[in-house]
This record gives C-alpha cells, sequence and structure tokens, in this order.
C-alpha cells in the first residue's frame, strides 16, 4: 500500500505546518475586550471599581454569567493520551491540537476557548484538577483523553459539575456519524432505522457511535474491536464493551470483518489506517455506504472502497467529498450551550443537533451528505437546538 | 472619620464598574493568531497538519516554546481567598479582579494571562491542581491567596516547577515599595540602608517586604502585626512571624504602633483601612516617609500624613501623586521571565528589578518617588533586568 507521492504530501505539509507554528508563536493570544490605556478606565476595570463587581459576584454568583468570563469561555482539556491518530503523546504534545480547537471554536462560532493540558494521566487526579479550576468557565470540551477512561472521566465530572461537559471524540463524533447516516440513507433509498451498521472500532468514538444510534431508534448495529464481532459470547469484557455486548448485535452474529459485513448497509471505521480492503466492502449490502473516519490516513481510501462497491463514502479529511468531521457539532454545540445556560448536554440535545446538521443540505447526493465545514449556518443552527 | 461625600463617590464608582462588565460580559477573550478560514489554513493549524507539531513537541518537549502558546502565556491563579481588600470571597468573586490583571498583563507588557480560580482552599489541593495544569504556561502568576498559606503555596511551587511562580500580592508589593524607597531615600537625603522603616501588617506583603528590605542591605525593619511589635519575646506565632522575630527588629523594639513609630523613617502600611493617624506620624523621625498601600481606603489618608508632619506619602490609589501599585512590576516581570525563558524568579532580580524601576524617575521628588504606570519604558525596563 506504500504510495511515495502520499508520503511526500504529508511530509511537505507537516514542514509548512511546523514553519506555520514557529511564526506565530502558538495560535492563541489573550485580548483584553477593552484596554485599560488611562486612569479612568484602568480604575473600572480594575481595582478600585472592579470591587463592586467582585462583591456582587460574591452575594449572587449567578451575575459571573454576565459580569465575566464564564459566560463566553470554554476550557479545552486534554491529558494526552490519545492524541489524533499519534497515540499517547502526553501534555505538551496535544498542545499544538487544543490550540488548533480553540482557534476553530473562536472562527466558526464565537465561542472563547483556552487550551489546559494536564500533567497527569491519573483517572481520579483528571477528575479532581477539571473540578478545581471549572468555576470560570462556562463548559468543559475534553479531548483526546484515551478509552475507557475517557467514558469514567467524563461521567464522573457530569455528576460533579454544573456547566456541560462533554468529550468530543465520543458526542462531537456521534453527532456528524449520525447527521451524515440521515442524509445518506435519503441518497440511498433504505429506511434510516433499518439500516444494518457496523462499526469498526470500540474505543471512545466507536462506543459513542453506537450508543447514538441506539437512541436514534436504529436497532441493528454491530461493533468490531480487534478481537472481533463484540457480542455475548466475549468474556472480560471491559464495561464499555460489556454495555455493547449487551445491547448491540441483535442478531448475534459471531466472528470478524467479513462475517460483520455481509449484507452491512454500513459500515463506520474509527480505528485506524488501512484495515478495510476492497474485498471486504464487497461483501456489503448494494448500495452500501462507507463511512472511514480514521485521521490522517482512513481505512480505506474512498477509491478502494468504490472499486468494492461503495455507493456513499466519507472520511474525516478536507480532500475529498463528505468530510465527516467533529468541527462541524463542536463549536456550535458549546456556542448553543453558552447561549441558553444549560447546565448538561443531554441525549436528545445531540438528537436534535444530528438532525439540524443534517436538514441543512437540502439536496443530498453521493458527493453530499453533510455540509461543508466553512457553512456559517452550521454553528448557528445547531445553537439553537442546545437548550 | 465617616464621610458621606467619600462614599458616593466610592458607589458611583462601582456602580459605573458594574454596567461596563455587564456591558463587555467579562475582560478577556481568546483570539486566534490566524483564522482557519479556508481548507488550506485549517489543514496547517489543525488536523492533518498540525500532526507534525505534536510529534516533534512529544519528541522535544522544548520545542513547545516556540511553537505553542507555552512561549507567551501566564496562568494568573487565585483561590479567592484574600481579594483585594474584600476578604475571602471565593473563586467567582476573585475572578473580576484576575481578569483585570490579564487586561493589565496584555496592555501593559504584551504577555498573554489567563484567569484561572480555583475551585478549593485546601493547600495541598491547590499545589496539585496548580502542577496539573502548568504544562501550557510559561509563567505562574499567583494572586490574593491569603497568609500564610500563600508562603507554603509558593515555595511548593517553586520546588516542583520548572516555570517561574510568582505570588505578586507579595513580590510586586515588596519590589514596587523598594523601588519607592529608593528614591525617596534621595528626596529627603537620607541613606537608604540606614532608614529605620516601621512596616504595618505581617501578612503576605508585609513579610515579601521585610525579607527585600534585608536583601537590599536595610537593617532597620520593624514588622508590627495586630497584636503589636513582632520580636522574639512574641510566643506562638506561625512560620513566618517567627522568621520575622528572628530576622528583623534588630533594636529589639517591644510594645506597639506608638514604639514602634518613634523616630523611624518610614513607615509602610499594609493592613487595612484608616489605622494610622495623624498624632502616629507626629511621633517619626523629620523627614517623615509614609506608604500607606492598603486598596481602596488607605491606612491614612494623605492630607491627614501631612498634618502628622509626613514628607512623603505614597499610596496605592490613582487619584493621589505616588501611586506604588503591582501593576509597575508583574507585567514587566512575566514579559522579562518569558523573553529570556527563566525558570525561577529570584532574589538578585527583584532587588535589580526595582532598581531598574527607581531608575526610571530622572529627578524624584516628594510627588513623583516611583513612575507613572502608563510609563511605556516601565515594562520593557523591567523586562530586561529579569535573566
Amino acid at each position: 500500500m506504500a504510495n511515495p507521492k502520499k508520503k511526500i504530501v504529508k511530509n511537505v505539509l507537516g514542514e509548512k505546518s511546523l514553519a506555520l507554528h514557529k511564526k506565530l508563536g502558538g495560535k492563541i493570544r489573550i485580548e483584553p475586550a477593552m484596554l485599560p490605556k488611562d486612569r479612568a478606565t484602568l480604575s473600572l476595570m480594575y481595582t478600585p471599581g472592579v470591587g463592586a463587581v467582585s462583591m456582587a459576584i460574591a452575594k449572587n454568583p449567578k451575575l459571573a454569567r454576565e459580569l465575566t468570563m464564564k459566560g463566553r469561555m470554554v476550557a479545552v482539556i486534554s491529558d494526552g493520551s490519545a492524541v489524533l491518530g499519534l497515540g499517547n503523546i502526553g501534555a505538551l504534545g496535544a498542545l499544538p491540537v487544543m490550540e488548533g480547537k480553540c482557534a476553530i471554536f473562536k472562527s466558526f462560532a464565537d465561542v472563547d476557548a483556552v487550551p489546559i493540558v494536564l500533567d497527569t494521566q491519573d483517572t481520579e487526579k483528571i477528575i479532581e484538577t477539571i473540578c478545581m479550576i471549572a468555576p470560570a468557565f462556562g463548559g468543559i470540551n475534553l479531548e483526546d483523553f484515551s478509552a475507557p477512561r475517557c467514558f469514567e472521566i467524563e461521567e464522573k465530572l457530569k455528576a460533579r459539575l454544573s456547566i456541560p461537559v462533554m468529550h468530543d471524540d465520543q458526542h462531537g463524533t456521534a453527532i456528524v456519524v449520525l447527521a451524515g447516516l440521515i442524509n445518506s440513507a435519503k441518497v440511498v433509498g433504505k429506511e434510516l432505522k433499518k439500516l444494518h451498521i457496523v462499526i469498526v472500532g470500540a474505543g471512545a468514538a466507536g462506543t459513542a457511535i453506537a450508543k447514538l444510534l441506539l437512541k436514534a431508534g436504529i436497532r441493528d448495529v454491530v461493533v468490531l474491536d480487534r478481537v472481533g464481532i463484540i457480542g455475548r459470547e466475549r468474556e472480560g469484557l471491559p464495561p464499555h464493551k460489556q454495555w455493547l455486548a449487551e445491547n448491540t448485535n441483535p442478531r448475534r452474529a459471531v466472528g470478524g470483518t467479513a462475517e460483520a459485513l455481509a449484507g452491512a448497509d454500513v459500515v463506520v471505521g474509527v480505528s485506524g489506517p488501512n484495515i478495510l480492503k476492497a474485498e471486504d466492502i464487497a461483501l456489503m449490502n448494494t448500495k452500501a455506504i462507507v463511512f472511514a473516519l480514521a485521521n490522517p490516513t482512513p481505512e480505506i481510501m474512498p477509491d478502494i472502497a468504490r472499486k468494492g462497491g461503495a455507493f456513499i463514502v466519507a472520511t474525516g479529511r478536507s480532500d475529498f467529498p463528505n468530510q465527516i468531521n467533529n468541527a462541524l457539532v463542536f463549536p456550535g454545540v458549546f456556542r448553543g450551550a453558552l447561549d441558553n445556560r444549560i447546565k448538561s448536554i443531554t441525549d436528545p440535545m445531540k438528537l436534535r443537533t444530528a438532525e439540524a446538521l443534517a436538514s441543512l443540505v437540502k439536496k443530498p447526493s453521493t458527493d453530499q451528505i453533510i455540509p461543508d465545514i466553512f457553512d456559517p449556518r452550521v454553528s448557528k443552527t445547531i445553537a439553537t437546538v442546545i437548550k
């Protein structure tokens, strides 16, 4: 599968990105909403005038939403344990990705977001740290935490905090996949709820996708991990896979990729590069839908998927049609969460978000199942349903 | 001492500040250094291009200084336990003050600073939390932590972290006081090292001032707390006051304010409003120097201090001459710390900072012992000596 030309293209992009980062010196700046440029302004922005603001908030903490950054600021937090497809590269390695996310937050939805990377990968310490720094923020976007720790971290934070906490690798991905499936079903003329769907990968994204598809009323969902199909006969599964074993795979399929894909309408890859072949796709039902979302190298390249008979192909990349990317979702979700002062992002909100996102494509086609990430309607539309 | 007119003036300022904060909706914004406005830019700022940046940093963490926000970003952290003169008003109450500091950081020294307020006042939890979130930052500015916890928190953080940590209430205040004294000594024609100095208040600021004055070679320093002069005969003192008992008060003075001030050249108030009277100042040596730094209401109002015979009066306020304010110091100190990638702010740096700050006033006079906080030379000059 080696493709020297691709390799060179990729390195050129990396070199260009390194040069840009060196020139910028980090991608995030802090700007005062007003410059304390004279004595009168300074005395209102800082001591002594600010004392009245502090006292007002101390008496009524709810005022922090309108008088401080809490009403507009999201923390983008990672421990660097599962960064992109690069694996566990630690806090500082994760920082450029978190800064990129913060730039997207601002650019796409006017959300102020600050990156925080953690010098620990201990679940309890992560939870404790995030709770301790939460007061100044109106929301917490968790990013690139590895499974299965990510499930416990998010659950416990949701229970302890009264601001929305969302692990984007789970829910951002699940929402955008569901949106893509809603429109794909229309294109292939099949009923969404009756699709047979195979998810390759049982990590953060795969697990969350399976859960959201079930919430959307889709019944035939089969999840594969490295061992094979997850089902009730599997033993010694960690809790999230045990949940999948009990709640997916209604036809009790057993085996590996071939057994799972036989007759399937959809395959959603959220695993690793180049693990699917044209022959695998050929096992699927007619008008097969292939979402190969591993980044930067998908589970199968679009041209190969089509050779295998795929009717619709989507990837996470910007250089192919149908880019299934979380950036379609997270800016608008937090924009809405801040605007509407919600305390938690619920399943009905996620379903409404997927519907809203899908609805922006008026006439879905094989090459347009999802809006363009630069479509300015995306974040605004999503924000209205997060309530 | 009630002055209804002053009271009304103060409330008007508070009302104006509240209205401004409501209008701004918080004082801090996050701005991308570049907007990911098209596909090509996005692919360099975020995935896939950013992967090369993450990998480069994972291999060589030192690159984070030039490729991420770490090289330019300071965290301004508080637990809200001692906010201005308002006391323990908690994390959210502290937030408007921290935002104001961040605005000053940017405006005065082009330092990007982000406020973090902590949902705990437990010393160990504070230390642990700050260590956990430290990786993304090039420096930590601690603010409004109450004594004596502030000493342990700063010391332990300095020991654990390899980025500069400075509790501004201690060291920012100590540096600006020393700078003011250097010039005041010139104005009154007395030798700095031979000044008899009384510090009223043995909290964070008072303790740090005493230590820095001793480092500057001043020998006769006497510190007062609410009980009276701190000396070796005092029993059951907490560690920081025990240190003061052993290292200050060389003439073994005992008693209260009157005994301390008798014949003193300087009184530095870092305690509370209106605790000094004209009669107290009258006990001092000729050409008495009075720094009444409690905010917003000083230990003694300048007109009353002059009635008592003060020759030079300084306060923390912007509406009187000689404003002794930390904002003269912290922006430049962290600007220099970032520029020169220093790992710790040392005593020699603090002494050089005070000298550099004092030197900016070419001809010190009773009404000009310290540069104006809007003097653009201040931060630039200080930054050059933090190395």
